[in-house]
């Protein structure tokens, strides 16, 4: 069992670390992103050149950034890139000119619904250059003319993403996929990759796996469309469940974000674990879907695939926006979603489909299972679970459905599954 | 796009120039009926022959009545045909006599709880004379004895009914259903023979039509079962949906009684249609039929024929009595049901099932139908409904089913529609 | 129509003449209750060696008892078998010696929430001595030593159980299966051996029966676990509906527990009768299983098997004790239950799935099944049944489902079904 409490300490540490990088759709900063989290477990790192047909998509052309700044008369800079990478427009091409305030207007962007904050913004399919600052910044610029510079380069390069498949028993895989394509802000999105990287990490720990698992880190839609894209048949034949995982480390409680099949297995396993967590949560159709289970559940690709989210995007007020930090994101809550996560991989590992080998109740009295002294009521946990396996493995019902019937987590069931089996009384399989 | 407080009055005044007309099963005051209603629409106006066998029925001799009256000593018409045909029981077959208060009592018909009524009663299969008057008539009946004179014709000839058929590219139809067979009452029934008599216009007037429309008005029970006694296979090929009009002019909100399979395609759209008409509204199920929906959707008929309505029969106080006049039915009611079934009629046009031609979501900006500037969430409502449909057309759910599962009328829909497959992004078609 | 009055005062009176017995799993009390139900109806009683294999289980050795007592020093029986055959564990060794009240005490066993009552406690797969009382005895037990004596057998013989095929119609069968292995308890179980027995006995009363009936008198999981394997493919061709009778006499309202399969003709059965029945009841899934249900419902077994009970097990605060007495079960409360029990077999042998004979709604009016006078809408009981069925007779839908569609008891459709069905309206069968 990984020490969560830790996991969550030593995940905030590395989102500290990764902070600061310039990530964006592609260039260097989602390249020095990954290179780190490639310290953590040996994820494999792919090129797609620019131009490449993904789809119905087109790989852009590779953005990277050294300098950006808009610089008053006086030679201070008004808005600086140095200060924070969320005041460049993502994908802003290069520019350098003086220009009156007039002219420079049109180019900034700001929120007045929270004037302390950089919004955030892109613009990765169509040319232009633009800056974010915050509502009070922009009140407090003066009467211009401004030198402005975007020291950027937007050319043909490759887009940047890492995979891991970490073998198991079956050829049956659990996609994990997360994103890295954000720049300075933390519940969205250092703290998916961070949080896949270390799943990644505690499912090569594990003695024994049934389930193969695949690891995906690609920048958000263009990414998860080209990895669709190359991967398609494979993830058609061998996923079995899979979770987007994005805004894990905020602090509301969990959001399940169900899968457009609406009661696959990645829902089923979910919903189970959440109904016992011990938090309230609340459950979104794919409907409400924004992040990659938008192309792994798009027609045609249809993938069992949800998202168990915290501080879901659009639903706290610092989405999208320099308040979006550190201070959102805690260790107790990285270390909470690591446990939901865990306990789900659990519930997966253990979920089988048994069949009760007697015909009618076996004799739990003669192996030791059932108390000799029969007339009392007083059903403990373990008669309760072993009552409810007996009764109900009946080679169509798999172990979530029966945990479900029965109002209680997989786990539950898992000693008196083993038990039951070691005793001849259960066997694996249907029909 | 119709009119509809126009064709309000327009349909009002129809009615009104109806209402006096002494309509039953058979006879001239349904030929007279559908003679008018044919001056709006090209009815074909059929004769079916008493004595013809329709399924378990047989048609009933035809009925025709010029005058009837009882008249007291002093030579006063104290019950008069000629001030309202209510007055006598429909069908009573000719009678001449002079009769004491006690033997003329027994044919005599009112209603205690609303006393200022004429009730509404007939004996179409079982020979009987009779009268209606309110109870105050009844309790100034004088002492008698009394001169009494029904000049009626019960006796061979035929049942009448209209039936039009307007073409649209595909032989399946849809079929709007009414019945002309009341005398003198407003909701139940002019208001359906003359709703549906307008909406065939507005039919043929719409520049194209996917579906071909099934336009039947006929005397209600035996017209109904001759006429599918007559089409049956037809019916059953063709009908994709289908709608009782009965009414449909009172004052109440809308009343949808379902088909018997209670998820058929009328029932889908109408009931997507009344969740977005703005007032509210009642559904039924089809064990409260009591109209043509019993015979359409008979076993081994099994038609997927609804009903909405407005002041349901047995539902408004006036019902079925001398009450239910044209100050009951107005314009403004009629536009509304007028309304409610073109935006079916809308929606059944605009119905089909489409798939998605991308794997992955479809670059929706680059054709200009997506914002350019990336990280703002303000969905509008064309990016929303364009987000379901590339979500969840994959050619097995039909766009009401879409509109359904994002709680919005059809017609949200129908533009994105368009734009979605002229940029070749929808194709029609399962599977 | 039996008289239910009458009938509970006799199953009282013969609950009373039965409650004395001293019954276990098997032995010579179990074929005494046995006997004394065969002079109500023809029991074929079989007998089955200790030894045998029955699926995953071994038939025990028989258990006798005459007499057993713990004795203090001045020669009085402070427990005394004598008294109440629940002072005895069931399948207690046989045993005599002297004991200080130190090796004494863990051969005892009470309740402290219930000082009044003596516990029911059983030890049939372990072999053990010992003894119950109340927890007033226990505190009033004197310093000892004390003369202690179990005068019991334990030793290869055989069990006993008691079965009765009632001919029909139909290979079909209704199973009704109870259970005669506990002592001197009322409710918990006498109730259930001796209504299954009088219910047996109206069965073979009624002048014609659609159905086969299974009546089986078993001792509890292990008797019918040897039923079941001597009959398994018996059971599973010809079972159409089962119930465990079992805490049938207590003051509860009725609970129901379903089958396994939760939607079986028992549990439809059941809860139509339920519903319409006058008194609250409870339904519970078959998670809350605790009788021989177990064994039929168990998978691969698979028989649609409900209970339908009164102050369920566990559920009663006498439950298990010496306060389960014949105070606790009235004539009354059998009454109530054998009127359900019959109502629920009325219901099985009604059931069918009628196909009304016409196209469109037959003419009932010509048959005289409906009023003549058209235009009134005071619907009537027989004429809303008689339209249920002309508009639901499909050929897909049974009886009970019709009635359920309806809500009302499929007893208000017996007499509306034999009207159309005489009238040649009606046809058994499907499709």
């Amino acid at each position: 069992m990984p020490d969560t409490a830790l996991a969550g300490q030593a995940m905030h540490a590395l989102m500290a670390e990764l902070f600061p990088i310039c990530r964006s759709l592609t260039g260097d900063g989602v390249r020095q992103t990954l290179a780190r989290l490639s310290e953590v477990v040996p994820y494999q790192v792919h090129e797609v050149p620019s131009g490449s047909q993904v789809f119905d998509w087109v790989v852009p052309d590779e953005w990277n950034i050294r300098d950006a700044y808009v610089m008053d008369q006086s030679g201070r800079r008004v808005i600086d890139f140095q200060a924070s990478n969320l005041h460049v427009v993502g994908y802003s091409e290069p520019f350098a000119g003086v220009l009156t305030r007039e002219q420079l207007l049109p180019h900034l962007y700001s929120r007045a619904d929270l004037p302390d904050a950089i919004p955030y913004l892109t613009s990765y399919y169509s040319r232009r250059w633009g800056f974010c600052l915050s509502q009070r910044q922009l009140e407090a610029l003066g009467p211009g003319p401004f030198q402005v510079k975007i020291d950027s380069t937007l050319a043909p390069g490759s887009l940047t993403y890492a995979d891991l498949l970490i073998p198991g028993d079956s050829e049956h895989e659990i996609l994990l996929s997360s994103y890295c394509c954000h720049p300075s802000m933390a519940n969205n999105e250092l703290s998916g990759p961070v949080l896949t990287t270390f799943l990644a990490k505690s499912i090569m720990d594990r003695p024994k796996r049934r389930y193969s698992y695949r690891i995906v880190v690609v920048p958000e839609t263009i990414g998860a469309i080209t990895y669709i894209s190359r991967h398609l048949q494979t993830l058609k034949d061998n996923v079995a469940a899979g979770y987007v995982l994005t805004c894990v480390g905020g602090p509301s409680g969990p959001t399940y974000g169900l899968s457009r099949q609406g009661n696959s297995l990645a829902d089923r396993v979910a919903l189970n674990t959440l109904a016992h967590c011990g938090e309230d949560y609340r459950v979104l159709p794919w409907i409400e879907r924004a992040s990659d289970e938008r192309q792994y559940g798009a027609p045609g690709v249809d993938l069992p695939v949800g998202s168990l989210m915290r501080s879901r995007y659009f639903d706290y007020p610092e989405y999208h926006t320099s308040l979006d930090d550190l201070s959102l994101v805690t260790p107790a809550q990285m270390a909470a979603s690591f446990a939901l996560y865990n306990e789900m991989i659990d519930a997966l590992e253990a979920n089988r489909t048994w069949r009760v080998t007697t015909l009618c109740e076996p004799q739990l009295g003669k192996r030791g299972l059932y108390p000799s002294l029969g007339g009392q009521h007083d059903i403990n946990k373990q008669m309760f679970v072993m009552n409810a396996l007996i009764g109900y493995c009946d080679g169509s019902r798999d172990l979530v459905a029966i945990a479900d019937l029965h109002n209680r987590p997989v786990r539950d069931f898992v000693e008196a599954v083993a038990l039951l089996a070691e005793n001849g009384l259960l066997l694996e399989g249907g029909g």
